[in-house]
């Protein structure tokens, strides 16, 4: 990579991948490279996104049917675009986004097939910005289910679907990354967090 | 109109054209004469649509793009739908709707004329549901705006555009009713409001 020039990488895995951990120490790597670093996630991002972020996730599970969650999310995605991650790659920062569309596409594929084109469309129609790269943390669906479960608090909505749920969208990660290869690298995330941080390094080249 | 048969109807209208005393009116009206009739609003209209346009209309003016307060209002139009207007006609009520989808494509087409194609979009792959009859109230831009401004307090938000832009919106409404005549009545909104009353009584047949 050169100094400089924009880049937005995201970082996409199923819960307990490891992929946060990863963006996370793959912003420090690239800071102490010297690199400008905007380390971001989703949903979320900016503060509106944030607050869209508490409105959706706080609250019944019910409140919000599939089709107005994903149109409060597409709110979210579009407002972190234009606050966050438009600005710094336009300094020419690197952007690290821990989740971002290829989760929303992973998760109503999985849960809601009917809106999987939905999706797409919605994508297509008001976000049109993919990232430069998305790395896959790939890991065994049983081991992603017993690090989410260890963690344990915090939002346990997407964590407590259990192991069937976990192969499902592993399955759907994977898919993703094959039918877009320029853009995914798929990083093995078994083993300790230092050994995929240096899987991930080398896939940036 | 034969009771038991749901039906939808919205009201349209610049700002200080009636249109919501005369939804409340035809309401009244119509309850009268034997039928159930839900009388809601939007933005809103649901407790959820509800949060939604208090997030979007709270806070600084610029807060959000055009482009997120766009997804934000239909992710609020969604549930609006889902919540209220379909549960209500599915047992056979009649929903009057103060504002709907043509106030967002009139104030869009107006002052973001670049994203009018996106909001017919939006509308056909999320929402999909049009009004059987909406109901123009039409008036005199600076009638409607001396009624406006005379009416004072509240959110001042699209009240504050002054004459060009009410009569812009005038012309926006003429416009599109004139793309669907099968579906839009335009209502004189002129003289007091037991006249106009009349007129849109009249209108329904």
């Amino acid at each position: 990579m050169s100094a400089g020039k924009g880049l937005f990488i995201s970082f996409e895995g199923i819960d307990g991948s490891g992929k946060s951990t990863q963006a996370r120490r793959l912003a420090e790597t690239l800071r102490a490279e010297g690199h400008e670093v905007v380390l971001t996630r989703e949903p979320g991002g900016s503060p509106g996104a944030e607050e869209i972020r508490r409105l959706v996730l706080e609250g019944e599970a019910d409140r919000w049917s599939a089709e107005t969650e994903l149109l409060l999310f597409t709110a979210a995605r579009r407002d972190h675009l234009e606050r966050t991650i438009r600005p710094a790659l336009a300094r020419g920062a690197l952007v690290i986004c821990d989740r971002y569309v290829d989760s929303t596409r992973v998760y109503q594929g999985v849960t809601r097939g009917d809106l999987r084109a939905t999706v797409d469309a919605l994508h297509e129609l008001v976000i049109g910005q993919d990232p430069d790269l998305t790395l896959l943390i790939d890991i065994d669906p049983q081991e992603g289910l017993s690090r989410a479960v260890a963690r344990a608090g915090g939002e346990q909505r997407f964590e407590d679907m259990g192991l069937a749920m976990q192969a499902l969208m592993r399955g759907a990660f994977l898919d993703l990354a094959a039918t877009a290869p320029q853009r995914f690298r798929v990083i093995d995330g078994a083993g300790d967090a230092d050994t995929v941080a240096g899987r991930v390094r080398a896939a940036l080249g």
